[in-house]
């Protein structure tokens, strides 16, 4: 969990900027055997892709993967892993010689401009840089790996808020019926109003994003450091924009009396099972065997058509605003994000159990 | 960031359990010369001590600490680093001969002990073993090492939130007056009353914390997995009993709207500057030189003295309540936890920084 | 230091195999604002690059090294490093559409199909999948660019022994002069001959190579699992065929008195210098000052036209012969492989040391 | 594998000076439900243990271990692991206020009394600070456990050269039979008499230890930078004055023909076998099921009775001589200290081979 790696066991490391030939990763140790179709994969890379609706950046990333190491073909097109590197390579097409000149100098507020060019002693304008949201499309693509290596692993994600509102109804079946992974239709009919208005004005709302993990057996992470919810936290702060991490009931537990919060347990017919789950599938940072959920809070993203107070790197005081293309609720592509994410925490937890315990659970 | 050493550079490594001999850890990495002051550490550590007020378990651990390597003794009592690994121990002394028998077959609801024994095929009862919120006295230790490494930053940590009930105030001179770390006197009233009616019904509330620190130059952090905010949101979720973690105005910025949500700089005395602070003090998991601040929900504990379902080891339908001491509200005792994950968090990413990029910023 | 990563701040990820389109890697850490010029890399790689002379294999890799991210282009031509992760691509363009049907149930003694086979499940035979000796086009890359970070650092190596027959001058121009790298002008005329001998008998010998770094200071490194030695081993034992390594005077060390082999002091123009170098420029783990002197063994490579038993999968006794294009010595392109793997090493140290210490030796 | 840690799954982290208190460590992951038999653990530290017989130093140390986490007891006197980490406690006993005033300011030729104080800024004159080799008595500990994890794998040493004298035969059980685990009657006794020599000379000489692992399956290890090979130099150039690492033939591999190295194949009663181990078990980085063979060179400890010049802090030119207990030859020590980094480098490679494929080979 260097830099730009994450994960123990299962490993994957990203590189690559916006304006360059392409961007990928470096998908390490995963198992041996595992069977990967690529048309599967592209299927999660496509709910990612901007460009789909109205409601995203109308930028065009067609985002085709290829993996060129650490898979064998098999008769069928199906792949195979070897255990061995798996690399993700991801072709940059729709770099438009863009004109930058205009905020080359500029400190856009709300971006991390300032804080690289301090670090880093550079300003990297083209497209974003490292910090781009481009980055997220390896995310994805390794994501599709580790869902194959958690074969018995169900995960599904929801965009449970938007700009303040919030759906009511967990109708999954519905995510795929809109343009906002919202699991409510009344809600998605709200929404899409609401974003019409937020990209006529210019400006974008945030979000929060639900993540569950179904048929996660009990045993995997570890007390202390190893807290299972401890990297679910730090895999979701991770993803641009995100400002807030809760697990099942999170901040609303505060508010809760130790009567009501602690779930129940009684005898299933595979064993011990739990009445509620508002501990959101994890106790002592261990799985408990409950689905596990996760909620992420989303900041609207600041490129917005409104002038903004801000300085050059000269020190100058100017007005920064954004025009072309931009998405007014990045919170939607970061649905699919939110799985890659919850795969790659649990894939490395299933490998470091089994390293561990033999996984005998 | 294994199962039981957090950080990279300067890397905490716990160990112990509550019923054993000893619990204790090694701090590797701290930069030599750092001076440490015994009075200091030992300071930090009875703000964490249980006991001090009828609003946190009776339980007395003296909590003294010895630091049995990596220092040199100098002439005035004071301790300096040498570099080498800082061992710190702390006797564990109020090991009462507790009849755990009742227990010892059942699984307490809301507690770590099912998945435990799951994961690990035995039930650890004395003391809750690993999951005991006695670890956190060893992260203060390690976190006075890190306050004297961060010499220029000052970290603070207050109770904002218990039962439900927000503190409005921030007058953070409050928080050393009162049991509960609270920053708003009113708000301490109240709670007083509201703790005494939950420890008389045998109850438990949950509660919010805030950690600030002021001091932290822009610089420090990096991109995508390397992020600030990613570890910190690790390290507080890594805390017992910890189930959201947010940066800034957290889950409350994903109701905002871009133009509400970006901080405007402006060209200070030194530099560029920020005229609101909702980012928490990072962008792009880059610090930005304002304030980093963190909020935690912390859950009630499960050790309630009302009856709740649960079943045995082998699988038997059961009652199960708590007889004995325990903290009504464990987030009272969280607050000087945060402060030390603050401060080991800002000491790795201090030296990261360093060691990639020199540190001139 | 994972499966595919080597280095802790200076990190260096490869992926790849020798019959897919691509093999290369991602070098994460490194610090902003180092200049890097492609000609210089390029260089670096085209003296690992086969098939320069009769006495190497004849395979035809062009190793046209891509830099795809982590870099800016400057004015003349010259890059430089943004401090996100600078990614190597290399495509393979030799990939001639061989039988492998032969050896593809078979397993070649002395290489790792068999352990490969047990390990993974799989006979990844084409080119020798990711234990090619191809992979090693990487560490060069990555190399070239440590080399960079290490301004003041000079690194060389050389063949010293081929064979049995060791080099006794260390004439180090000499080392461009021939086709081995050899810094003694007889030596290099013997090992050619015998090396057409070798190669016309279809066989194979073996080599030692010596890799020296001169302006390294004193300071780099550390105690215990730190040490600079301890890395400088596991690098050069991962280099494919490696089977030992010393530093200084190694294994000769052995064999010494106490007051043969400790290196005397005295005081120098530029402060405290060594009169002799039998530590190789380490003591405790960390460097002296005095250049760092490291030698390893490379075994003879197993692909010989001379019948030998073994098995195939299916568990029957076959005789393996290797025809075809290989190395008689595969040592010879291991000397700049060794310098990158030294290079690596030391610019890890460099930011680990600057990272605990603030660097100021 | 940080500076004061060693390995990734099974972790071993070390701690302490020899003027301090006591020294230790932390052995985090190790698998729960592994019986430890205190007696044995404390047979291994009996080993090693100084003052054994006139040939090593006559330091007292009884080396009494205490694990005080991680373990429980159980009806028999044994302990069983926990899964949680293993921390282990060596009181210092024999810390004579001894006078290191006339070495406090001079750095002895050969040590790391130079490198220690321009790295950390001092000089941690009493007992050598943490480069003394009483830390390897935490590995002879940690490595038991390690021991017991791998529960079909015997590990065996010996010296088997001293001062340049090698030993022919290898007669195992007679290391138990004389003071230098020498498997050689004869050697054993020419090595009794020069040994006497050299200590009352007040000089010192070196020795090479081989260590020998059998019952290691094939699979464990993993290609490029995850070679069981590459850990095993790792772990023993970390041991103090370790100056050379070899597997299998070693360094004598590179005098070899590709016709004499690479080990035949054939088919016994439980599958593929090797007709020699010159690999010394280990192929493209994983073991081959023949015995891990590993050797290592132990320089000549610097501490001796002859004057040799050298400089003070302050930059005068002095003589430097050591009076006192000292070991003329420090390899014994070093033959159960190499066992025991054999065995935590096949423990973490047993695991992380568990980890990735299961380890059903």
């Amino acid at each position: 969990m260097s830099h730009n790696t994450f994960g123990h066991l299962f490993r994957v490391t990203t590189f690559g900027e916006s304006h360059g030939p392409m961007i990928g990763g470096v998908v390490d140790g995963c198992p041996p055997g595992v069977a990967l179709d690529p048309a599967t994969i592209q299927g999660f890379m496509d709910r990612r892709r901007p460009g789909q609706s109205r409601h995203t950046t109308q930028r065009r990333e067609p985002d085709t993967v290829r993996l060129v190491s650490g898979v064998l073909p098999g008769d069928d097109g199906a792949l195979t892993t070897t255990g061995t590197p798996i690399a993700i390579v991801i072709e940059n097409v729709d770099q438009r010689s863009k004109d930058y000149s205009k905020i080359a100098d500029r400190y856009r507020p709300g971006h991390a401009d300032y804080t690289y060019d301090v670090k880093y002693g550079l300003r990297d304008v083209a497209g974003g840089g490292r910090s781009s949201a481009r980055e997220t499309a390896v995310r994805v693509a390794a994501g599709a790996v580790a869902r194959a290596v958690l074969s018995n692993v169900v995960i599904r994600a929801a965009l449970v808020e938007l700009g303040g509102d919030a759906a009511e109804a967990r109708d999954w079946e519905h995510t795929a019926c809109n343009d906002f992974f919202c699991p409510d239709a009344a809600a998605a009919e709200r929404w899409a109003e609401r974003l019409d208005e937020v990209r006529r004005a210019g400006s974008s709302v945030g979000a929060v994003v639900e993540v569950e993990a179904h048929g996660v057996p009990a045993g995997w992470g570890a007390p202390i450091y190893g807290k299972l919810d401890q990297d679910l936290a730090a895999a979701m702060m991770s993803i641009n924009a995100v400002k807030g991490v809760e697990v099942g009931d999170g901040f609303a537990a505060a508010r809760l009396t130790g009567e009501d919060n602690a779930d129940e347990m009684t005898m299933g017919s595979d064993g011990p099972t739990f009445t509620s789950n508002r501990a959101g599938g994890v106790l002592g940072g261990i799985s408990t065997g409950a689905p596990i959920v996760v909620r992420f809070a989303v900041k609207p993203t600041s490129s917005i058509r409104t002038p903004r107070r801000s300085v050059t790197r000269s020190g100058e005081e100017v007005d920064v605003s954004t025009t072309g293309r931009h998405d007014p609720c990045v919170g939607i592509r970061a649905v699919p994000v939110g799985e890659a994410m919850m795969a790659i925490v649990l894939a490395d937890h299933y490998l470091r159990d089994r390293g561990q315990t033999g996984g005998h659970h």
